[in-house]
């Protein structure tokens, strides 16, 4: 783990590295194929990539049935105790619409409305996680999205994981597909005999299903492409080294690529984190990509005071955050950016991985400078109301026209004007 | 103009092209010399392509006061009535931060906060639209952005337009730099020497600008990149086909790709705005544009019931949607998919370019589907708050760490267990 005095002027951000030619290649050519060929593109990839022939790309009500039998009871409990709590926290997320009447009779509005249709991605194999299904569907649920599809690779035996379609069926989610990768993305987009398209794709993926996500942006909406997994942690001298370490781990368990940083007044925490990362290390299971990560990745910043800490902090704007320090609450209010804060000893950021009720698809790789958790703001559309009446118009014909002209816009001006032809004549 | 009977099933949306390989090429090139080398970067591409030498790329203050005493007083006074208006709208924009306590002492909540910093690009020569500082910075001033920064491309006279100047010193903005094209987009997103870098960059711009912002999306923020204009028209038989003409002509005059298409139950209608866009078209200043944008891009769809209109609008997702028919209001109810509807006769669209209040950054090319005008939104960002109390940790603790189990993650689990280990030891 690098360890380093932070020192005002150096950016302790890192970046990321470029896509490869070579697979941004090979996702254009799927996209193409699933355009031209729909359903038989996609099965012809299902039997390639994921090994397995499929006669239907539909998940059966009897598969849905005998997965959710077979699924644990009381993981099915705690399941859907975690998407009450996620609904009860996105059902706060309110955009209002509005209308603002002029006493001349005009009104400008907003309305909002949900987006018609979503699509969910769900990775396969060991990251078919039923919490991204929980964290993806319920905000387009809670804004009203009506039509919510999920699509997800299937495994050897063409089924996908027990714990993906139980979290589907907490939420009443039917219309299921066994496709991953690039070609579930396109056809999402763009449609096949068997997929509608839909308006926006939202979920996780490896970097063929991000890369497909970038190409088809504009055609549909996507979410974030998120990068690695990151977590900073702010903590002084009251911090509990062991929790420190244990927090940093459960991110850079991850992925070789995420990471891990302590930022702390501490030089005696800092210490002790170190050795407790080490020590904690030895026991997980998925040592080898956290060692990695921590290697690679892992940083203790040392600062003199919690000044030079929150402004570190704010410059990293990391995706998660903890604060286990002296007046947590109030270190909190002066962290403009982040993804999400966890405040305090007991919120270790697992909490909100799958159970508080705040989203864990969060920006990743700085971008909390200007991006924010998944929200049912993200499945809801604004359209603008303009009404003129009359005498709205007659009160600002002249000046509608002047601007218009100003801009070189002789039609717009020209329009505006049209309604006077019309008395004149 | 192409004429069509409406039939379902059938897409009257229009598909846009690729981007050309050696733009994207050259614009790669620019931003990776701007990284390298800053200032002089910039000095380089101003003289290679906007023809004039600048020492200085700041606009100073007594150039700006020089601008707004040369600009007409009465377009000053037009100017600041719309940015009157389009404040007075977009404070109607609110996006509640909330925080939801449990019984048990946790609480999750959402903190709003404006990114820090936005940077506007204005195109320069002809399409130097004072109504689009307006639209831009109003917003992001609205949201609480603390720096906003504005750069142009010079004209050979190494100055910005009077009416950009004025609309910015109107607007209270005064950190403008004379620079333009993919270099001060390049410089927007990761600075030089004068330029400090800003989170996000809006604005619009040509196909070097639009390249460059897809460049650097991801280190910074961007808008949407604007598609050509776009108009649809709900009319019946109660409309003017003068008035429908020439509103469909204000977007034509854009540009020749833009697109204006009429939809109508009635024939009669129909042939005499046909008849009229051909009329006003003769003595249109920009008439070479506006005609090949009718003939390339502009329809009339003829529907039998409202209802196929409306769906057809649905299906079109357009910019702009005026509705000049019978019950106007409620067709607008039944319309989910568009940027701004404009109701009735006298809200003609150029109502909305310069002064109703709403933003006339709108999604085009379908994208109404899943996008909406700029806003105040766009330059806030929320952070999720998550604070545990012992008690909230001792009752889910076990259920998040089955569910992290169940995903694989073990660490994940130790990280919430190992708080009780602290109390173990």
């Amino acid at each position: 783990m690098k360890r380093a005095q932070l020192a005002s002027g150096v950016s302790i951000r890192r970046s990321l590295g470029e896509a490869n030619a070579d697979q941004l290649a090979a996702v254009k050519e799927v996209i193409g194929k699933v355009r031209a060929e729909g359903d038989d593109a996609l099965l012809h990839y299902t039997q390639k990539w994921d090994g397995v022939e499929l006669d239907d790309l539909h998940v059966s009500p009897e598969e849905m049935a005998a997965a959710v039998d077979r699924f644990d009871a009381q993981l099915l409990e705690d399941l859907a105790e975690a998407a009450d709590n996620i609904r009860t926290y996105h059902q706060l997320q309110e955009l209002q619409g509005f209308r603002h009447t002029n006493p001349n009779g005009s009104y400008m509005g907003q309305r909002v409305t949900p987006i018609r249709s979503a699509g969910l991605y769900v990775p396969g194999g060991t990251a078919a996680y039923p919490s991204s299904v929980l964290m993806n569907v319920i905000p387009a649920q809670v804004a009203g999205v009506k039509r919510i599809v999920l699509v997800s690779p299937p495994g050897k035996d063409g089924k996908l994981s027990d714990g993906v379609l139980a979290a589907a069926h907490i939420l009443g989610i039917d219309e299921i597909y066994k496709v991953g990768g690039a070609q579930a993305i396109a056809a999402l987009a763009y449609g096949t005999e068997t997929i509608a398209p839909v308006d926006k794709i939202t979920g996780p993926g490896n970097v063929f299903v991000a890369l497909a996500k970038r190409e088809v942006f504009g055609d549909v909406a996507i979410d974030m492409i998120a990068g690695p997994s990151e977590i900073a942690v702010i903590a002084d001298d009251t911090a509990f080294a062991d929790e420190v370490a244990a927090d940093m781990l459960s991110q850079a368990e991850h992925d070789p690529m995420a990471s891990a940083v302590l930022l702390t007044t501490s030089e005696e925490l800092a210490d002790k984190v170190a050795a407790e990362v080490v020590r904690q290390l030895q026991s997980l299971p998925r040592q080898s990509i956290a060692a990695r990560s921590i290697a690679d990745h892992g940083s203790i910043f040392i600062g003199e005071t919690m000044d030079e800490l929150i402004n570190a902090a704010n410059e990293l704007a990391p995706e998660h955050l903890e604060i286990m320090a002296e007046g947590a609450e109030s270190i909190a209010d002066r962290i403009d950016n982040a993804g999400a804060i966890f405040i305090g000893r007991y919120s270790s950021e697992p909490v909100g991985d799958y159970f508080a009720g705040t989203n864990h698809v969060l920006p990743t790789n700085s971008t909390a400078r200007f991006s924010s958790a998944l929200s049912v703001y993200d499945f809801l559309k604004r359209t603008s109301i303009i009404h003129y009446s009359e005498q709205a118009w007659q009160e600002n014909e002249a000046k509608i026209a002047r601007l218009a002209r100003l801009e070189g816009l002789e039609g717009h001006a020209r329009a505006v004007e049209s309604r006077s032809w019309k008395k004149e004549n």
